[in-house]
């Protein structure tokens, strides 16, 4: 297989017998039956072309989200949009956290963009602090690219921080992406949907991948008020990038509104549990506030617990990480507590 | 719907009420069942992320089209495939037949590229011939773009002609890229499959799209024994751009031989039956070899069927045509004779 260089993230896990992945940070509960019915439904018309504008999918997502039809883009998974928001801005100085998801950095490489990195440290907890805002007066930043919560530390941006970066863009004319994706199953983030008819050059990229629990159907969305720059990245992609069916899913999976409450639920509970098992054997836990946790462990535990069958996320390519330091997602109780029976039983080896 | 600008395509018949769509060139037979019957079978698995290398979708094509995997690259749809291949080469000199797919343009126009076109003409039935040659010669292209057989005029380029211009490119260093996405339902063409361990650059085009009549789930594919240039392409695209459903149905796909064998004998059945009740009512009927024709009518013929719920697709904007010229797909013999019934109708009035 020549024609892809390794791939960083989780979730590959058809190299190996994979048992139990908790290296994707989807929702515990898995795809809603719902979702599912829906797509059964909708293939008998796998023959059509999809909507190449999507709108019904606009339409949901716009009642979901409560914001306009004209400030959405819908997309074949969040990560197309981040490729092709650099793609029509190119900028040439950018700012990210580090560590963080490591497609904004790839996305802007492609278009000869290094960006600048605010590291986060453990002393810290990982966390997003006033520091930010002195590194913004330094870099100057044409974009500013943040993950709420961050990606692999699980840590939310706190609110009041999220307003002064804002008003800083607004004053200094810097666009802002946020990758909101895992902001449904997390627990004291706020989303800034509220600014977008403040702000113009505001960003959130969002996607049913995590939230719904289907990765394998590809469904993300954009939301800005700025629809010069939608129609510039509309043209980016190719016509019929949202397949049929995930147009239908996406439909569906909009008036599913319980659904993220109870995986919240789920979630918070499992994650302080974790946290505790992992604590008691040793290794230090970023506090998280997402349905995934951060660790710093055994440096080869990926390996020895691949031996079980069970897949965590190795987040030695993480910059401003190094080996010994693992991702896991949330899980229901049964599959978590697998986890934590492997773990104890290699830490006893 | 701000984001997107005119789809310049067929297919998008989800503005108005059809009932009737000429306007998308799939197999008149459907989806295979053996296809959907296993989407059904994977969705439990739509939770996961889809495998990022298509290891057993590679596979399965590999063995379908008789060609080394390494030689292989899927995609979400043939488009992808042709941006992500102007990306990497992005060439400044570009040669390509009109009327033709207007996809190769767009995409090389994103990298700045203006195509140079070898007009083909009514007088000579749309025929690619051996000026084709002297057109290479004047323009000293870096890559020629060819469609075979030609969209939207159902000619397929003489295979002898083929040669010549791959023997030209071997001696000037040419590369070429030729779209088959028609051939598997299309009479008399011949893939150039056979010269793809002869010649490093040469790019196949195909998809699951049309000959599986799958377009709402877009899975396309590409060949080419330039594995360096397979490399950069699939690091053009992100990282799980082909869905779990549409690698699963392209694997059942590419076992079903039988169905294109029985879609050719209607498709070449009904062309002709469709081909003659057009010559009747005067019209212009390009000689087409594939599973659309192309034929010169009255110029609100498609607004005047749009009234009966039938939609055909307009080709004034194809490079080459005018108002007047009309595409249609050539489908099962009820619905051909409801168009045929309906065109009368408009023609008597």
């Amino acid at each position: 297989m020549l024609y892809k260089t390794n791939n960083p993230h989780g979730g590959d896990i058809y190299d190996t017998n994979i048992i139990l992945d908790f290296s994707v940070n989807s929702n515990p509960l898995g795809t809603p039956e719902s979702v599912l019915d829906g797509i059964r439904a909708t293939l008998e018309q796998v023959r059509q072309y999809p909507d190449p504008y999507c709108r019904q999918l606009v339409q949901a997502v716009g009642e979901m989200e409560k914001v306009n039809n004209e400030q959405i883009i819908c997309s074949n998974g969040a990560a197309e949009l981040i490729y092709s928001y650099c793609e029509v801005i190119r900028p040439k100085r950018a700012v990210e956290l580090a560590p963080t998801f490591s497609e904004y950095a790839l996305a802007l490489k492609r278009f000869d963009c290094v960006p600048q990195r605010y590291m986060l440290t453990q002393q810290n907890n990982f966390e997003v602090d006033d520091g930010f805002l002195s590194c913004l007066e330094q870099t100057k930043p044409e974009v500013i690219f943040l993950c709420n919560p961050n990606n692999p530390t699980g840590r939310v941006i706190a609110p009041s921080l999220l307003e002064k970066i804002l008003c800083i863009c607004k004053d200094e004319n810097i666009r802002l992406f946020v990758d909101e994706c895992f902001l449904d199953l997390s627990d004291g983030g706020e989303s800034m949907k509220k600014y977008l008819n403040d702000y113009k050059g505001l960003f959130i990229l969002k996607a049913f991948t995590k939230s719904y629990s289907m990765a394998g159907i590809r469904l993300g969305y954009g939301l800005t008020s700025d629809s010069s720059l939608l129609c510039k990245m509309g043209n980016t992609v190719q016509p019929w990038n949202v397949s049929l069916l995930a147009q239908a899913a996406g439909v569906i999976a909009s008036k599913e509104k319980n659904f993220l409450h109870e995986a919240k639920r789920v979630i918070g509970q499992e994650r302080l549990w974790l946290e505790s098992e992992l604590k008691k054997l040793g290794f230090w836990v970023c506090p998280s506030d997402a349905n995934f946790l951060l660790f710093y462990g055994k440096e080869d535990l990926d390996i020895k617990l691949m031996e079980n069958g069970i897949k965590i996320r190795n987040c030695s390519n993480y910059l401003g990480l190094k080996p010994g330091w693992f991702r896991i997602a949330v899980r229901l109780h049964k599959e978590n507590e697998k986890l934590a029976d492997a773990i104890k039983s290699i830490c006893e080896r």
